[in-house]
């Protein structure tokens, strides 16, 4: 079934989430068609960057992974989120007690973190222990002012077949016990997205984000003012077609058929 | 200083809490005067319930632990969230999936948990991993309707010097990952204290909660319709007399101010 959508934009920019859009978590090989998409929209010349909530390996180790995969991009063309916080701490002279993946912790390299001012989590998975969660809690209540910074704000993903916790309910976790609102740095957030637009040089009503999760992803970016393409991939589920909240601009079975859309907008 | 207050209700019956009011958690001895306000409490022929969120251990140790700091009452006088659970489950045919302190899990002995078809979540302290929460957060996702009962909602106490994350901040981690309302037993709820009081052959007017938690336990009190008077000890904070939400029918230095309080409006 061709995808089809009812848009007059055209459009000059794109953004596409990684995982569940160019290849299922955890399995070792790319969505059909995914690779093939987004050659097309490169060879079309159109800016292509990939923005992900990803903070359980380095950008490098990420874009290492989507070259064997066969996918072409540069590394300062994928946006996770942890690159943007550590912008964001060093302008806010911020010190992190950092609870985050022990391999994704390489990225913060060159961050002073003696002496923390704030709390930054990640999805740092069996780092999320009694223990750990204590410290980051005891942190946020030593700070006269407690900042807690949240690397996205997924509720879970799928891993083997299994569903596990994502960032999310531990940011909520350490909202409650600490009575703080965390400050979201990835996807949904409006700052991180205009990061990347801005980037791309594309104003938010010419640019599309293909995403596999309706709030996050496709609901996020219509918040900026884009377009949202809800793919079939990934973790969404049947029930995202007609969600209470977020209406997608157009569905597509896979990136591929996201493409077509996009490259007849394109023009 | 004499506490006073502005109360013209006939007590006759009353609520404890325990830890924070009769001991300092993690503390081997009473505190000061403790010991001697129960004794008068009971002296005067007024019943006393004890009334706590404890779930690391069983009610038998509690009781026993009471005992060896010198204090007199029966098993049955306690009130931990464990038993009410129970209570409730067989009530409603439910098999739990636990995820709680494994001394506790004693107290759960004749419950059926296999093929669950609810969580329960207690004070689980170490044994809250990420591979046991996965396991609670799978375990709510493989449900139709899914159930999570949280044993309390307290965000944190102090152990040995240090404050910890109580079973609170799980429960709203749940909660999100799951999207799902925890039903809370033990205090503050409404159905937790009722049935307190239907045990003594009290009415809600004419008992006292008498507590270190002032939202909890004061302002759970409170909303039943009973009288809540706040102790400077255990957790109680300055900040706590110009509280946003939970204005205390009385404050009391300690036990034995609140007892003075109490003895004079139970004649």
């Amino acid at each position: 079934m061709m995808a089809s959508w009812n848009n007059n934009r055209k459009i000059k920019g794109v953004l596409l989430d990684i995982s569940g859009v160019l290849f299922e978590s955890g399995a070792g090989v790319p969505i059909d068609g995914s690779v093939e998409a987004v050659k097309r929209l490169q060879s079309a010349g159109l800016p292509v960057r990939f923005c992900t909530n990803e903070t359980t390996m380095t950008r490098n180790m990420l874009t290492e992974k989507l070259h064997r995969l066969g996918f072409s991009m540069k590394d300062e063309e994928i946006f996770p989120p942890i690159p943007a916080v550590c912008k964001v701490l060093q302008k806010r002279n911020l010190r992190p007690h950092l609870l985050v993946h022990p391999t994704a912790a390489l990225d913060f390299e060159g961050i002073d973190t003696l002496n923390p001012n704030c709390v930054v989590l990640g999805d740092a998975t069996a780092e999320f222990t009694y223990h750990n969660l204590n410290k980051a809690f005891q942190a946020l209540m030593s700070m006269e002012k407690p900042i807690l910074f949240s690397l996205g704000m997924g509720r879970y993903y799928k891993e083997e077949e299994e569903l596990v916790l994502d960032v999310g309910p531990f940011a909520k976790a350490l909202e409650f016990a600490a009575d703080v609102k965390a400050e979201i740095v990835g996807k949904p957030s409006e700052t991180f997205f205009s990061s990347v637009l801005e980037d791309m040089g594309v104003s938010p009503e010419n640019a599309v984000m293909v995403g596999d999760d309706i709030v996050s992803d496709v609901g996020g970016a219509q918040a900026c003012g884009m377009l949202g393409i809800q793919v079939r991939t990934g973790k969404f589920r049947p029930q995202d077609e007609s969600h209470p909240k977020v209406k997608p601009d157009s569905f597509a079975d896979n990136l591929l058929a996201a493409v077509d859309l996009i490259l007849q907008a394109s023009k």
